[in-house]
């Protein structure tokens, strides 16, 4: 599934590609988010254009609305949303308890109301596989349990404790499927690395989910809301104890100069909502310069009056000749063609980003 | 600038080419509306794509924002929103007298306080012809009186007369403008019949602004709230007192059999807020049967229930193999690409309507 094409000598950094059933990836690699089957203003064949080669979308999000129902009347999430490209679903760990009201843990089955309607939902580690394989997911995350940072040791502990034991239960019932389906043993199924910022309860997590042997492995609970310096100190210590011949994934990371750094530090996958959300406010990333070092980019706030009158070409003319002026203007008039724009620009940026990294790891200049 | 091509035989329907600085488009035709510099969710170019051969803007709302400082030092409308497509701007009169506040007649000033800040501000005839001058509108429209419907009398005379006095200043002005500007001199201008719905105030309005010369005529002060036989019963005085080698414009009309019953009685322009605004509120035309007789489209409300499973191919697949079900998915999950994909459908039925149309009118069909 995963193949290991070369390990940079000037750091941690690796190339490699990811086989799913959609086809290869290159490592390291960002995942455009469509969070509810669709991402943000753009149709996932223009996602594509722009160079994303898989995305990725949510299982709680999905499995709310609209539903397993119509999801497999449909005949799954690619021919939903109209995509080629592979998918990773996330587990809906994270939202269950970030999202979710009056959320309780009863056994291994976690009860939650839905942010929607309020209704009560169960989900469990079999319920997010069977759910993942409706969806028809190139990449399944298991259901884990994601605690925030800082976090008590006991808290940590438990949670990953029960994130252990999960995974255990995922795995082994995909196993089971996997006889049943050759289409389903052909989906991916990542285990999810936990233990807050406590480095022998990471160390435990890792050797708990590899002895599972997972197709993949996750690092989750970082990048919620703790500083940099905290995530690369866990990456500095979690990453070294998961297998070389598997994809490691950082999930929601995160601003560039967090994947550079992450990528340093051994990571091939990320996905994050900072390129498309922050278009929406209006907040473009432009590259400045070639390499990788401090201010190789910046942010512009095209709201600001500064651009009322530009008549510089925005994103270099990539995406047609429209003026900064023209953007600050589709802007200030809410006209969503603006958030478009945007939208393209950032996952541009990012998508650019992963490629530039991806020939430095090649060319020994990472 | 305007060629009639055809009559027909069995209405007076009108086949004909109207020529502007940006080319020539054909008659009957319908523009989609780009209020603020751009159409609503789309590129310009991709309004294009759907078979647009002109668009329409808004001299009000460009006055206001971006203003006339940046659209000048843009270079122009077409520039900044990047179409070759001519543009029809109409005089924000309309606006003046609906959306702004305080409003207030000096002589020949409209006073007003802007609907966006509240500040003071100023049109005159003069001044409408010289910001179209600067948005280099393909054909400007003068600037009018519109009274609402029903009308007293002596409002509706009065409203006229200021109209006319208004209109003779305005294509005096522009004449002189002419002489000075080859540029200038392309752009086409258009008088506006008002005169409510009183057949002698309507034809002393036709007759005076045909006296002056204009490069076309719109019939305004229609499609205000009255019912469609009023409308018609007004086009059907009014129309044969518009000159037959002048292109006709029938201001912010409408539903599909509106557009159908006006070019029956001569009519050569529309535009109407009717698809873009409808498919944001998830209201799609769809066309049922060919002809033009009774339920030859229906409108589905695509948030409705009963296309939360459907497999139908929206749009029968024109823009990507989405279903309704999808699509009914973004809509619901306020995924700003539903309202696009709408807008897409709605537009194309419109743009696809007229053609068809045309055709019909060529083959004595119609």
């Amino acid at each position: 599934m995963f193949k290991l094409l070369k390990k940079s000598n000037k750091s941690d950094a690796r190339l490699g590609v990811l086989s799913t059933a959609h086809g290869k990836v290159s490592t390291p690699f960002f995942m455009p988010i469509a969070t509810k089957a669709a991402v943000k203003s753009m149709t996932a064949g223009e996602v594509k254009d722009l160079g994303a080669e898989i995305l990725l979308s949510n299982t709680y999000h999905n499995f709310l609305r609209p539903g397993m129902e119509v999801i497999k009347k449909q005949g799954g999430l690619h021919e939903f949303m109209q995509t080629d490209l592979p998918i990773l679903t996330d587990s809906g760990g994270y939202q269950v308890f970030s999202l979710s009201n009056l959320r309780k843990i009863k056994g291994d089955d976690v009860e939650f109301r839905s942010h929607l309607d309020g209704s009560k939902q169960i989900l469990n580690p079999k319920k997010v596989i069977d759910i993942q394989v409706t969806l028809g997911s190139d990449v399944m995350m298991v259901l884990d349990e994601c605690v925030g940072l800082p976090s008590k040791r006991e808290v940590a502990e438990l949670a990953l404790e029960r994130t252990t034991r999960w995974a255990k239960q995922a795995i082994d019932y995909k196993n089971k499927l996997n006889k049943k389906s050759a289409k389903v043993s052909k989906q991916l199924v990542f285990g999810i690395v936990q233990g807050a910022d406590f480095k022998d309860l990471r160390l435990r997590s890792a050797k708990e989910l590899t002895d599972l042997n997972f197709d993949g492995y996750a690092v989750g609970g970082l990048a919620v809301g703790e500083p940099a310096k905290t995530m690369y100190k866990v990456l500095d210590y979690t990453v070294p104890a998961l297998p070389d011949d598997k994809a490691r994934y950082l999930m929601g990371v995160g601003y560039p100069e967090n994947i550079i750094e992450s990528v340093k530090r051994g990571i091939d996958m990320f996905d994050c909502v900072i390129p498309t959300r922050e278009a929406r406010h209006g907040k473009l990333y432009v590259r400045k310069k070639t390499g990788f070092g401090k201010g190789f980019y910046e942010t512009l706030i095209i709201t600001n009056a500064k651009f009322k009158n530009s008549k510089k070409i925005f994103a270099d003319g990539r995406f047609g000749k429209y003026t900064y002026a023209y953007v600050h203007h589709l802007f200030k008039t809410q006209e969503t063609l603006g958030t478009r724009l945007a939208t393209m620009n950032n996952l541009e940026f990012y998508l650019t980003l992963m490629k530039d990294i991806r020939v430095a790891i090649k060319n020994n200049k990472f």
